[in-house]
């Protein structure tokens, strides 16, 4: 299990005690905002008529605050204020191939997050959500694309959600079964790391030829994620 | 919207039909194949004393068959049968980077899929299912390493969900402000693609320094996924 940060620590209710993996628990605060940085795709998990639906959607945190937002008419977002959700946010970095099926798993830093999201109504804190959900993916793009009308802003839906209750789950390093009879199999093992990067910037195919991309965006082409 | 393949429809419930963004929903069992083929983790959603918990798991798919495992102690394993779960498999392609905020997006490839999990209690059924998984990661790697024991085959919960009630959501291309006044404003726009590979393979520390990976990691090994 990771030492705790001076930082603040996580709280850690029932619902955020790792009853199992401990030792891959972890209640750091840097160390989530660390997790929460490395993306910009979260799922959200919230119960839809009585049924629970785990939806894809961008991001964007700011240390305290996740935000998530959608159109006005999407079921699982008008569902979302009110009630509980669980933001799961994960990264898989890889396979851990070890001499036994049994001891196979995974590389990854994966964040949870409960909490009831709070709907954003305030124009100022809506269109400083909406930058910090746009420059968590694309760094620099809140200042240079259009920035949302009063009209896009009204058919946007924004959800703040606090980090106040979050839980880690991170696995790194190689299997542990070297030290177990299966040692002695003579089968490899090892990790199969996986990567993740941008690629070449790809212009839109209605575009002028002669408009280049801002360096913002040139500089995270080709850039490890 | 995707045209129907001659195969197979999904089935097309209140819970999956898309009520917006129709024109990414897709109703197509080769492409719910293709996607759930590309992949090795999902996001399992399950209510557990009354709250929703979204969490990363491996899974396998033969077709017909999700099938997910887990400790037999492990909290949302428990849960799972005999309630509706939600499990979403999710491909993030790259980044949609249009002239306004309001419509940047993501290229992405989801599938949802609703059911009530069995539990798998037949063993051979149990060690089928358990290859299936262990092959959606590693191809090779069932026949390859020791498999599961008798002790360890009880020791793991082993869940299967029908894949009957899905949907999916795809977005390939470019923005689509180009035809808009936006078009005017003289920024740059395109896709910025996000690109997973196979890193080298890593062995074990503890690893006997003459033994080789197998064929069927070293093919893997730098890979595109």
């Amino acid at each position: 299990m990771t030492a705790p940060s001076p930082g603040r620590p996580l709280s850690h209710t029932e619902r955020t005690r790792h009853r199992r993996l401990r030792e891959q628990g972890s209640l750091d605060r840097a160390e989530l905002d660390a997790v929460l940085a490395a993306g910009f795709v979260c799922h959200l998990g919230v119960t839809v008529d009585g049924t629970v639906m785990v939806v894809p959607t961008v991001y964007g945190s700011d240390g305290s605050t996740l935000y998530f937002h959608g159109s006005v008419a999407s079921r699982s977002l008008v569902a979302s204020p009110g009630t509980t959700v669980c933001v799961t946010v994960t990264h898989v970095d890889g396979l851990v191939l070890a001499r036994s099926v049994f001891e196979h798993g995974i590389n990854y830093r994966s964040a949870m997050i409960y909490g009831v999201p709070r709907l954003v109504t305030d124009e100022e804190e809506k269109l400083a959500g909406l930058r910090c959900l746009t420059e968590q993916s694309a760094p620099g793009q809140w200042d240079y694309a259009r920035r949302p009308s009063r009209k896009e802003l009204a058919a946007t839906a924004l959800l703040a959600l606090s980090l106040d209750e979050a839980s880690l789950k991170i696995r790194t390093g190689p299997p542990d079964d070297g030290d177990t009879p299966d040692a002695e199999l003579g089968l490899w093992a090892g990790v199969l790391p996986l990567n993740t990067s941008w690629g070449a910037l790809e212009p839109a195919p209605d575009l002028a030829a002669a408009l280049a991309p801002p360096p913002h965006l040139v500089r995270r082409a080709g850039a490890v994620v």
